[in-house]
Order: C-alpha cells, then structure tokens, then sequence
C-alpha cells in the first residue's frame, strides 16, 4: 500500500496543523466581527451544476466522481456520461446555489463566509495544491460599490493579523477595461481573447504581448495603441482618457480613494491589466499581493449573473477569496509559532494506576494545562528528552503526590 | 441548474453552522486538553489503499473518482479501472497511511485527533450523511489498556460537555467473544457470519438470529446454546464462565473496573454482542448510545493490524470516533443556542460616507461586538425588523454622532 498521500494532497503533523487552525481560527473571528456569517456547502457537487458554471480553465482541472452501481453498467452500455458529480473547483459556485435555494431565510444583503476546501488536478507546485482551503467572503443582493469596499477592508484587516508582512491590493473593473480596449480598436469578439494575453503582462512584457495580438490578428494600429498605453504604466489617468462607460469609471475611482483611506499598513493600486480568469466576473476584480509570496495571495470580484443561472433573476453578488495555502505556506516558511499555547505536561503512571492517573491529569486540566497520561517507561530519561523535544513542558512522576516538574529547570 | 445539494450531503445555514462549529470547537479543546494532537489528512485517498484497508461493507460504498486525460482513455481502451483515486470511508485508514510514512516525526505513543468529512454512498436517513464529518481519537504504538481507558474517557468527557443527555459506553472485545463462540461449537471458518446475525440481535431478537443461524448450518446443539446465553442476557459472569482465553478476559474486566470507577454522569456498560461492522478491529470494541438517538453516536475498537499492512511491522493502535452528524441531529433537535455569542449589531450609512461607517464600525468591533455595515434602506422600520429576526441586537443610525440603540428596549 501506498504510504505518501495522493499527488497534489498533503498530510500536516500536529505542530503544521496548529497553525493551520490558528490561522483559520483569526481569520474567522476577523470576518464574524465584520459582521459576516459563516455558511457550509458539499465539497460534492453535480456534474452538471459545475459544467455550467463558466468557470473558465477550473473546468478542465475537475476530479469527476464515477457513477455507481446499475447507473455505472447503464451509461456505459450507452455510451453516456460516465460521472454525475464532481468536487467543487471553488466555493463561488456553490454559494449561488446556496442562496438560490435559501435565499428567503437570509438576510439582504447577505454577507457570508466560507472556509472550506476546494479541489482541482492542476500541476502541483509551491503554495498550489489539488485539495486546497480557501477563505471567502461574499456580499450578495446588493449592487452597492460599499460592498467591495467592504470586502477589500475586511480581507485586509484579516490578512494584517496574520503578520504576512507588506501586501497590496490591486483593483480594476472589467467594465473599464473593456471600454478602453473598444476605444482602441479590439473588436468585440476580440476582447476575450486579447485579454488572455493581456494577464501574461507580468510574465512575457509588452513585447510578448503585442506578438501574441499580432498573431490574433490585432491590427497594427491598435498594437501601437496598446503599446502607449502599456509603456505609459496604464494608470488610472490614462485609462480615464480612454473609457467611454463613465458610471463604472466613477465607482473604480471612488472604490480606489475609499479602500485607499482606510488602508493601513498596506497599499491599494489600480491596475487596468488584472484580469482573473473566472468567466463569471462581470465588474469589479480584485487581487492581493503579498512581498513573501509570487502570485497572488488573495482574489475576488463581482459575479452579478451566477445566482441568476439558479433562479432565473439576476442576484448582484461579490466576494473576495483568501488562497489559505499561500497563507500557510508564507507562515510555515518563517517558523511562525501559534502564540499563548497552553502548558503542556506528561502524567506518568504504572499499569496498576492507570483510574488513578487519569483522575490526577483531570485536575491539571482543570487548570488549563494540556495533560497526557503515559506508562512510565522502563527508559525514563530517554522518555523524557523525547517529550521535551515533543514541545512538552513538563511532568508528573508516578509515585504518588509527587509534585509536577518543568523541564529546563 | 439544480438547486438542491447532491442527495445525502446539505448545506448549512449561518444559524445551524454556529453550532456546528462550536460543537466542534468543545470536542477539539477536550480533546487537546487530554494531550491529544490534531493532524490533518486529505480527503481523496489511492484508490487501492481503500480497497485493501478491511474497511467491511463501508468498500461498496465508496465514492470513486474517475481518471483523467490520457490515463483515462488508455483505461477504457484496454478495459482497465477508471478509477484511481477514492473519496475516504473513514479517518482510521488515512491516519494508518499517515503514521507510517511519518512516525519518526511523532511521539511514540502517538495520541491524535481527526475532525474532518469522509464519505459513503449510503441511504441518507436521520444523523446518517453521505459526506458527514467525524471527531476521532486514535493512540498508536501502545498495547496498553490504559489507551482504551484514555480513549472511553476523553469522548465521554466531550459527550458530557455538549449536553446530549444520559448515554452508555458498551464495551466488549472480539477476542472474548470468539473464544465463547467457540466454547459453543461454533466452527472457526463460521465465525465471522455467526457475528453478522448476531449483531442484529437489537433489531431481530434471539429467535430471529436462531433461525438465521440455522440457515447457515450452525448445529442445533450449538443454536440452544446461544439461545441460553442469549435468554441469560449475556453477562460478564456468563462469558467469563465459557471464554478460555484468560488474557483477554482478564484485560476486559479490568477495562471495564477502571473506566466503570471514571464514570461520572455516564454508565459503563459489558456487551457481549457488540459487533463493530469493520474488518479491521482485533480487540477491544466499543459504542457509545444516547437516549436520544436510535443507534450509537460513536465507536471504536483496537485495529492491531492496519498500520502494518503500510509498514510491514506490526503496530498496535486503537480509535474511538464520534458520529458528528448524531451529535449535531440532537442539539440542532433540540434547539440548542450556542452560550456567550458577541453583540451583533448593524452600523447604518449613506452611500456617500462608506469609509466612515467602516471606521465607526471597527471602533464597535474593538470593542467586542459583531458589527455589520449596511446602507440606510428606504423603509427603514421594515429592514430594522428584518434585523432583529436575523438575531442582530441594535444598530447605530446613520446620522453623525449617532449613538447605538438597542433592539427591544
């Protein structure tokens, strides 16, 4: 049998899940105090549910689950759909089932949090896992920019607890940036695939950009036009020169001064060429990144048509997406210790004695200390330098009223 | 697109996930104060480590994953598995695999916890999910009945904390209860069936099991036997009288003493006919039952040989699990509020004053509350009721210099 775990999966010790629960556990407080109610969904959807979702490349990525039983002999007898669930590639969609169905008993607006793992076959690497946590907050049935505003503080506020060091906070609105890319002559039917190159910016510069339009077709004209702009550092002055959708020119703009007086300790920046690749985002985008950690440690936007594919009517909606393992990862990377643990001691105790023991490790957990019983072993000494190395602080030996010692001292 | 969460899994609306999480949170603090360590495993699992894990009846039930790609095709070409991966049927299998790739980096004997979902293709029915989540303690790497003890202990502690009513801790070991079997004539090779219909006595009564036993060839001289312990109400003083195997008789009883003699608030309880449904127990087995819940609300045993078919070498471990999804059917039954929530309180603005309702709600939250911005609504005496329906206690008016009112007063 195979002892690692599955490509893409991790185990975590003891010491690794501490601070993964600590760092959840800040998180989480963070969001209720903002005012934020935590939900729960499957990690099991159906297939079908998340075919649809326009969920970009994640559907390429999905784990689907088999068929079973009379249902499995039926499909491949006629050479239908062998799988008709799936593990969720995020948490987005399946919150907008979640408000289709139980939207009359929530709150409206309803701000919800989701912590919880999502799945997806993609190539493992640092921070980039196949089972994954993720750390949302969403704001849905209002259409108000407060909302981002909101999730942009709260986002920020957790993240500033968690001691990641300096970040920014990178906004745009696919509105604006598709305005833009219309005044400078890419077609409609363009505009998609043109901002496919535009994301790799950061990866192959202007150049390798403008190869790739050449190559879609883009004229010459609008290359150059591009060009200026991309030379320009595409700031906000000059994407206001060049957009024609005035409204969500103003909401950016007015997001960008908000988010930007509330932001201590960290920076907030406009930036025309964050794209995200979710295909349901319909506005505002948003993105974190963090000094530590290359690629983003956090992203979200406005998903205004998802619930509406559920129910039929159009529910505004946004969120903003912690990647907790980058998180985790940062931390773990630093030697972070999850602060003000509890003593921990050892209960020694013989076989003969094992009621007696427990009843004494009770009254040391009654006041407050960790306390675990153990057979005094026949290699006392040994035993005990591989407890202290464990992280214990201490012990009670066997013999009776004995009286707890501390190690190191 | 479907509304309603796939069969047997649900979602969880901010009112019910509270209480999931604080039931979780009682469970995971005795746990740590007991001096167990919480670690973390994945949820999908090598497809053959689940199939050869012994894991019983719960193998057809296993949610299967499908390959991908090119791997897939190749199966279907040449007729091979299309599954590769598995979702997990319980935590005792991952925890085995977990161990022994990671033993030298754990205490010896290792105490740890698991609070996580698994997964099983089951008719849903009341506390019975098909993704459901479970709190386990295991100890590894000790043959002690002191970890049997520790381990009755500790989960009835967490049961008393979270006010579930009277309960029973059954206690039995298969060592005893082959070696009374066999006194009665019942062939080796016929055991493992023998245990089948017995372990439906509770449902089908002694002459329910005899005309089972029948029908499966078991003597007529060894069915009146049974029938007379059976009528004898299978005591301890009964099984002692027909078990020759000393060793473990001797270690039941003492387990039995020592845990009867912790006993607060809870009964412990000999029970010759308790089964225990997997494969992979050797020893001791045990069950907790509520009065409130049909079935047990957990269960365990020693499983002497899991760890070995990773490593090869024989590592004595034993577990008892909690059946989260009974714990919370009780509570959430009996409308259980979470105790000491913060104030949840509503901070009101215009549209045009965002950012200072933001920064009047920290200095609410600084304080200790849970404080939501929400814009002013047009009716406003409708949207303050809907507030205070949704569990807010007050909020802070629009207005500058506003101060907080309170709901109801």
């Amino acid at each position: 049998m195979k002892m690692t775990p599955v490509k893409g999966t991790a185990d975590y010790l003891p010491r690794q899940t501490l601070l993964r629960d600590y760092l959840q556990q800040v998180i989480l407080e963070t969001y209720r105090s903002a005012g934020f109610e935590r939900i729960l969904t499957p990690a099991i959807e159906d297939l079908e549910n998340l075919e649809k979702s326009d969920g970009g490349d994640n559907l390429n990525l999905m784990f689907k689950i088999m068929k079973r039983g009379d249902k499995l002999s039926a499909a491949l007898e006629n050479g239908e759909p062998l799988a008709d669930l799936g593990l969720r590639y995020d948490l987005t969609l399946p919150l907008s089932r979640f408000y289709a169905a139980n939207r009359a008993k929530l709150g409206s607006p309803f701000k919800c949090i989701q912590i919880d793992k999502s799945y997806r076959a993609e190539r493992p690497q640092k921070g980039r896992m196949r089972e994954f946590v993720q750390c949302d907050i969403d704001i849905l049935g209002s259409e108000s920019p407060l909302c981002e505003l909101e999730l942009i503080h709260t986002t920020a506020a957790a993240l500033k607890k968690l001691a990641i060091g300096s970040f920014t906070v990178r906004v745009n609105d696919r509105r604006v940036l598709r305005s833009v890319l219309g005044r400078l002559g890419i077609p409609e039917e363009k505009m998609d695939t043109v901002c496919v190159s535009l994301d790799k910016w950061d990866k192959i510069g202007t150049s390798g950009v403008l190869e790739e339009l050449s190559a879609k077709e883009i004229s010459a004209e609008s290359c150059e036009a591009l060009r200026e702009l991309l030379d320009g550092g595409c700031t906000l002055e000059q994407a206001s020169a060049l957009c024609d959708d005035q409204e969500s020119l103003a909401r950016l703009t007015r997001l960008l001064e908000d988010a930007s007086s509330l932001a201590e300790g960290y920076q907030v920046a406009f930036d025309l060429l964050l794209i995200r690749g979710q295909g349901y985002y319909t506005g505002t985008v948003f993105e974190i990144q963090s000094d530590k950690f290359k690629g983003s440690v956090a992203g979200g936007g406005r998903y205004d048509g998802l619930v509406g594919k559920f129910t039929g009517e159009q529910v505004p909606a946004v969120g903003f997406s912690i990647g907790f393992e980058r998180i985790f990862q940062i931390l773990e990377g630093q030697q972070f210790e999850v602060p003000s643990r509890p003593k921990r001691v050892a209960v020694l105790c013989d076989e003969t004695d094992a009621a007696g023991a427990i009843r004494r490790a009770e009254t040391l957990r009654a006041d407050g200390m960790e306390a675990s019983v153990f057979l005094r072993p026949k290699k006392l000494g040994k035993f005990l330098g591989r407890l202290e190395e464990q992280g214990f602080d201490g012990f009670l030996p066997a013999e009776p009223d004995s009286e707890l010692r501390w190690f190191g001292q």
